[in-house]
């Protein structure tokens, strides 16, 4: 039989499991809490538990399973080392090792971020790529970066975090990482809100978007709709946007961008918000680079973990 | 006995060639021209010829040799395909198979200013480090990308392209490139150049850059002298170059940041402007990576392309 792979997404309050063929279909999936009390000390014990119960289940022994992936919400070194997981309470460990002895299977951890443009790479927008960006517009502005089919770590484990590229020398607001002009603090979610609160703010003009609850999906919406206050904004986005991805791709060269991440829903309008500031500012050798939009949702995570094992 | 390496750096008008022990050690150092007429037909026929007497004078069959390791000017992906190298009349070709079939032996290609970094990586300024970025400040502004001890080509070999990154906004001159506000038109020698120019015209301030040559060698020891006008200089100069390596490291998190080419020879104070302004644009998970100034000068391309041979 071809050997099983469990994918896991360790999050600030579930933890997504599945259970992946070596050709990347997802055999099961399913989830459980994830306890943060006491430092986090019970998240990987029962990650292992929930492992091994789905194995009993099936009736696998440890032969039958190539390994374990998992992606967690901080920095991730290559050799599995996590610097920091402020979230989970988590402080500097190796979770290849500590999962490892708990299971014993072998164990491959990386930045949720990162594991999640892996999953793309694998099974979603970014498939048959080999040199690939992933962006997630969330909450914050994330990215994994693909070489050569393998995820760039970085040394500490802080690569991808393209949400920090300064793209605005006039920023007065702090982002959250303290400093000004970041790139997260206009194409997040909440980046896009601040461009149109602003926009909003800067005249009486009539929009849509005066009325009812704001948000990165009313923006687009209201786009989409033809509102001309809500296209300044995407027009602002797009620049803030295209403008950081254009360095991204001095830096890296890729061959595809992946975007994905709740604001990513607005669907291609964005894509093409993007590719217009993208191509202005992008060195020549790069101008060529595809914009797709992200596939797996919330499973690119679980994917991207399984494949990790596969790298 | 242990293998011996050929190190070559395709340069417009010089061939530098090295022969090199498997640790790096220098065996033999030359040059022979770059003849470029009839689109660079005889360039690597040439190169093959010199690699050929060279072994004959030393007396080693090809089973002596591990392979010939080359740096070229244009983009070279990592199967060892050159796009364009407008300086040589080459269109596109395979340089690990056409050298292969002119000498019988293993050929590596890279870009030259990746090669170059990876020379430093390897016996310069860089030694000890597997995550690294080398800045050349030339004509232009170079780089080449390491991380975990293999060089970043990207897609189109256009990877570490960082003399494109945009650091500003309000450029009304183009870059050499077609865009406007590229790193490279502030941080080569020409930006240097540039920048004084600017700052001459803007007052009538005394400084000692207006008599005199005017040259990145004449401001950086003007800063030294203490001028004050060269001084406002190097700290535009610091804070377009801080600054855009922050974009880079918030891509790639390197350990190092290795600085080299003709700019470099202001020495450390060079290295006090940049990473004054690194810092606060920089995201804190990359704030400690050091700075350093090159030390192999023109051999780091022979010793890179050496070192491409072994990865």
């Amino acid at each position: 039989m071809a050997k099983a792979i469990f994918g896991v997404d360790l999050g600030g309050t579930t933890v997504k499991l599945g259970l992946f063929d070596t050709e990347g279909n997802a055999l099961d999936k399913w989830e459980i809490p994830t306890r943060k009390e006491e430092n986090g000390k019970n998240i990987l014990p029962d990650i292992a538990q929930s492992v091994k119960e789905k194995m009993s289940e099936k009736g696998y022994a440890g032969s039958d399973v190539a390994g374990i992936g998992i992606g967690v919400p901080g920095p991730v070194d290559s050799a599995g080392t996590i610097y920091k997981a402020a979230n989970l309470g988590w402080g500097v460990m190796n979770i290849n090792d500590e999962l490892g002895a708990l299971t014993g299977l072998t164990v491959k951890a990386g930045n949720d971020a990162n594991v999640a443009a892996l999953g793309e790479m694998w099974k979603g927008g970014g498939q048959g790529y080999r040199n690939m960006v992933a962006v997630t517009l969330g909450t914050g502005v994330g990215g994994g970066i693909i070489v050569d089919g393998q995820l760039l770590a970085g040394a500490t484990g802080a690569g991808g975090e393209i949400g920090h590229i300064h793209v605005n020398d006039e920023e007065e607001d702090a982002c959250g990482c303290g400093n000004h002009g970041c790139l997260e603090q206009y194409a997040s979610a909440t980046g896009v809100v601040r461009l149109a609160k602003k926009a909003l703010a800067e005249s009486d003009r009539d929009s849509v978007l005066r009325s009812g609850e704001l948000s990165a999906k009313s923006v687009f919406d209201a786009v989409k709709a033809g509102d001309a206050l809500a296209m300044e904004v995407a027009e602002k986005f797009g620049e803030y946007l295209g403008k950081g991805l254009a360095s991204v791709a001095c830096v890296v060269n890729p061959e595809i961008f992946v975007i994905g991440g709740g604001v990513s829903k607005a669907g291609p309008v964005l894509l093409d918000y993007i590719e217009k500031y993208y191509k202005p500012y992008v060195f020549h050798g790069s101008r060529d680079a595809k914009f797709a939009l992200a596939t797996l949702g919330n499973d690119a995570g679980i994917y991207g973990a399984a494949r990790l094992v596969l790298s």
